[in-house]
């Protein structure tokens, strides 16, 4: 099932959107987060009537499970260029809590630009790994796309010891990229901590954002993950988004835990 | 009026919180940013019976004038470790809208660390530039904390070129910095285009999201924010604040609007 309809929401009644949970873009049965933020963030833009996520923010309170869910969407207020809505995915409880702003990334050409950060140098990507989904690691969501990491950040024969993962990402079957597709390669990436020298096995996310800029051009995203911080029990991971043209279409950041040992 | 007291909140019914928006905190009439983040924050902490902020995003619909407000507040999960409420803030109008999680951050040891980016280098408070609040530029709300800006970053006789804001900030009379003053300060200072080469007298913020990492010491807090993207009519701010034992506290990113000239 091909991305657009494995995030598929169609409106029923009282602001509600009923959408489902695919199997298969799961960690362990469990929905990975980048596509259930691409889920609720799809049924958002519907409800705000704009075909862009400007910003999206979401609070994971309880993991996705496969079966269907319901997108409950409070339009907040809808001005001349942006559509705010509130929103919460239920599946049998709460799964998300979300807040988020959507326009026509169509109508905003601004050509004043300050670029502080050329787009990541990455080998090309028939120089980058390949990672290959399995049931158990990688997990079933990575084969929902065509990645390649960086070889320098591939972790199977231990970590770098710099938390960071670069790389190539597409979507499957030259299926374009929307910016919801953003959402979800926000979180596609394996967690940048498995570079850093902890043994831990997954990093729950407390807090996900993404900032569409622009929407991508077809082809490759150009990628880059990296944590600065682990302190207090918390890592964020910051990413930044690239398309083939070099132009940045996103930025995210996510706060996650650092399980106990 | 000191900051806790020109942030507090009252319990009414029905989930919702009475609070005021202070005049002295604006920005030729409308409240800041950091400000509106700070007073929706606590109350929303109230409402979640947690001490702390974990992480707090709001969108902005509308200017915060002076007078009373309303917060409606619905937790949308307590958990053991976090408490995870939607908030909207309203005066005549919905003016945030609002998602965080609420912790108790004296809960949270844990010594795993890594910094791959020191605390900015800084000149003592007292080599660098005291902005005094006027009623036009700076703007009041500058009066409201004494802050420090770092020579460099000074754009009174124009911009250095590097969208950064550097400088030491702290409360007036050595009111103790809580959690929730950490979302007035992701706020506060100069916009970070004041240094690049734009002619752009505002910003206004579309989303303001902050991440407390670490309750402060009191004392001065070490910032910096710094924009590295002005693309697509878009620029993001990245903020640190670290106390004065060098404890990262927290991490702010914003995105924001370049209005037309």
């Amino acid at each position: 099932m091909i991305f657009s309809k494995a995030t598929a929401a169609r409106r029923a009644e009282n602001g509600e959107w009923l959408t489902e949970v695919q199997p298969g873009w799961d960690i362990g049965g469990n929905a990975n987060g980048g596509y259930l933020l691409a889920l609720a963030g799809r049924a958002m833009a519907n409800a705000a009537e704009r075909p862009d996520v400007a910003s999206l923010t979401a609070h994971y309170l309880r993991p996705g499970i496969p079966g269907p869910h319901r997108l409950q969407a409070n339009v907040a207020k809808t001005g001349r260029r942006f559509t705010t809505v509130q929103g919460t995915l239920t599946g049998e409880k709460p799964v998300l809590s979300l807040v988020g702003s959507f326009t026509d990334h169509a109508e905003t050409t601004d050509d004043r630009s300050v670029m502080l950060m050329p787009p990541i140098d990455l080998p090309d990507p028939d120089r980058c790994i390949k990672i290959e989904a399995t049931d158990t690691f990688p997990p079933p969501v990575m084969g929902k796309v065509d990645l390649r990491l960086h070889p320098d950040d591939s972790f199977y024969d231990g970590p770098s010891g710099t938390p960071q993962m670069r790389g190539w990402v597409r979507l499957l079957d030259d299926e374009p990229l929307d910016s919801v597709a953003l959402l979800l390669i926000s979180d596609i990436f394996p967690p940048t901590v498995f570079n850093a020298n902890f043994n831990v096995a997954w990093v729950p996310t407390l807090e996900l954002t993404v900032h569409v800029r622009n929407r991508p051009v077809p082809g490759w995203l150009r990628c880059e993950f990296t944590s600065r911080f682990v302190t207090g029990g918390f890592v964020e991971e910051d990413g930044l988004m690239w398309d083939e043209n070099d132009t940045l279409v996103a930025q995210s950041r996510q706060i996650a835990l650092l399980p106990r040992d």
